[in-house]
């Protein structure tokens, strides 16, 4: 049995709403399994501005004393943040998102990205892409390298010119191959690294650390993409890919791209793994329009509670556990709005509903 | 009545062979429409490289008389280069592409590529998205700058560290946006700047200089978008856009995943624009594995001839009917192999009887 400190990080939108639903199932993980989980909710986002604002502090979207709570826990269980996109300007929301998140990877060195993008046999019907195309269905993790690459670079303005660097050392980029690597054996062996190596030094010095690592992992087979064939065969052939390495943006690129083909952003979990402290999140967004009505959908971050109880906690038999409750839950068709056809909506069950079936699917 | 001078550069693979179809029907539009077109052919690409060594001088993919033939010319029509992926290390095949292609992007400042992306409603079975999800129909076009961002910004390695540097001025900005404008205002008067500026300062500049260009077109809607949020909304939404404007990198991505929405890539044309000089081509590649075989596409390679005639020769009337002569042998059945269901593809129709068929047709 374990004991564990989590730090909650709710956000905006239907980040409370969602998280609400991943706390109980991860508390009834713990009663089920005898272990003790401890959950502190710290403010972040739009909703830290906010608080900072009313309290007459200066306002930031990732107060310190959110950063210094999760340097005391264990796992960072992450919502969502932003808000609507007509009011992006406002101080409250403008650079919400960057600013919460960058700030977050910089902090705990979340170098390592894991998002995974499953089309669920039995919620094919939601893939925008044809049957004829998902073939034998998709299955794939895109692993994103996330504290380096243009994102961390120089970004420099000079009058009527702008520029941004891309940088990677050989460092940087071995953590999140070896991931990829080590990912890949324990599915179905291939690493497909994704680059512009046709243009960028950067993408040469990725495929060098590529070949490297694989010397270590023969059994895995490895192949190179450049980005923009990657993403044609997202579309064209998503049952191509098992296991994808790539930089930050690119990454960024890809992963969202292979985010709509489950049908819905409700169902991706994602985590991204430090030294030592880690921090999941759903891939999806704070959707301000739907917000506070109870209809969002928390299978993402439910899932993302599972790779938490996976990946920090070791507790692999009850990340597995999770999982397959959510399946259940979705196979016997208590759905929300988001995994329905719009005439069928008026069936949807709401997001807490969804948590206590998968607490008592559980 | 025009006499127009045009550099014919075939390359490698199928580039030839659509090339042939191409040339014809241009041919052909001189005749009805009284236009004398000359036609020479330069070498380039693979071909270039194997044609240098067999004389016995020093092989490159983009030889001095090539470049000197096009600098005499009044448009260059390109098929297509590169040689088979196994073979990529030979000296040959290796950078073959980004060779040709970058070189004669900067040798004649081609600034603006235009990249058409649209599903023939008559073909929309080819699509790989539910017709659920086509909705109202594609019919976008990309306007993606050529010359400058991280492709032609320092490229650099030093030990165990890469760099590559995105690099854009105003006025470099400046010029695919007004075109991005204009075609606009003869569309659907809908811009949508694609770019991540919530990262990166070349894009706070790109959305400054769109703005400012906004002024001069208030007809005409402005709308800004992430570049991952524009390859999910490409999938999921893709009658959204009409017109998009774009960075060299995020152009390159996101027109290569809309040119899979037609079905083939051998529907889809392309030009890059410069200043007096321009260049047409397919947006596909050289398809070495059905090359010499007869069965490639041509339309996309005619269709950047109809591209021609329109943007370098200001024959409209030209162009259009080129265009309207390729929809009508598409309509009429008459289909190459890629644009027909496998257990369908012995009524496929080959490269030169589709260019003949788009020849009776005007
Ligand atoms: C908000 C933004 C900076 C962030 C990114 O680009 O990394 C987001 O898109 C993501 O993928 O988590
Ligand atoms: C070959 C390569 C350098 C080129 C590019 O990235 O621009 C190609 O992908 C294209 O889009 O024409």
């Amino acid at each position: 049995a374990v004991s564990k400190n989590i730090a909650v990080l709710a956000g905006d939108g239907i980040g409370p709403e969602v998280m609400a639903a991943a706390v109980k199932v991860v508390r009834k993980v713990g009663e089920l399994y005898g272990h003790r989980f401890n959950f502190e909710d710290y403010k972040v986002g739009g909703a830290a501005w906010a608080a900072a604002e009313a309290a007459g502090d200066t306002p930031t979207h990732l107060p310190a004393s959110t950063l210094e709570g999760c340097e005391k826990s264990d796992a960072i269980l992450f919502g969502s943040v932003g808000g609507p996109v007509d009011q992006q300007h406002e101080p409250r929301w403008k650079d919400c998102e960057k600013n919460a998140l960058l700030g977050l990877r910089k902090r705990f060195k979340l170098a390592v990205n894991l998002r995974p993008s499953k089309v669920y046999p039995f919620l094919s019907h939601l893939c925008p892409l044809k049957p004829s195309i998902i073939g034998t269905g998709v299955d794939m993790v895109i692993i994103r390298e996330l504290v380096g690459g243009i994102y961390f670079g120089e970004h420099k303005r000079d009058g009527d010119k702008a520029f941004d660097v891309m940088e990677y050392t050989v460092e940087g980029i071995r953590k999140p191959m070896v991931f990829a690597f080590e990912a890949a054996r324990l599915r179905r062996k291939k690493v497909t690294v994704v680059d512009k190596a046709n243009v960028l030094e950067c993408s040469r010095l990725w495929r060098e650390v590529a070949r490297e690592v694989h010397k270590g992992y023969p059994d895995v087979e490895l192949d190179f993409m450049y980005i923009d064939n990657a993403c044609m065969q997202v579309i064209q052939k998503p049952s191509f890919f098992d296991v994808v390495a790539t930089g930050n943006m690119f990454g960024d690129i890809l992963s969202d791209a292979a985010s709509v083909l489950p049908g819905s952003l409700g169902l991706m979990p994602s985590a991204s793994l430090g030294d030592g402290l880690h921090m999941y999140e759903p891939s999806g967004g704070s959707a301000p329009d739907i917000a506070g009505k109870g209809v969002a959908n928390p299978i993402a971050q439910i899932l993302s509670g599972a790779m938490m109880l996976r990946y920090s906690f070791q507790l692999e038999k009850e990340a597995a556990a999770v999982e397959a409750a959510c399946e259940e839950v979705l196979k016997s068709g208590r759905l929300t709005g988001d995994l329905l056809e719009e005439s069928q909506r008026s069936n949807a069950v709401s997001t807490s509903a969804i948590g206590d079936a998968v607490v008592v699917a559980l």
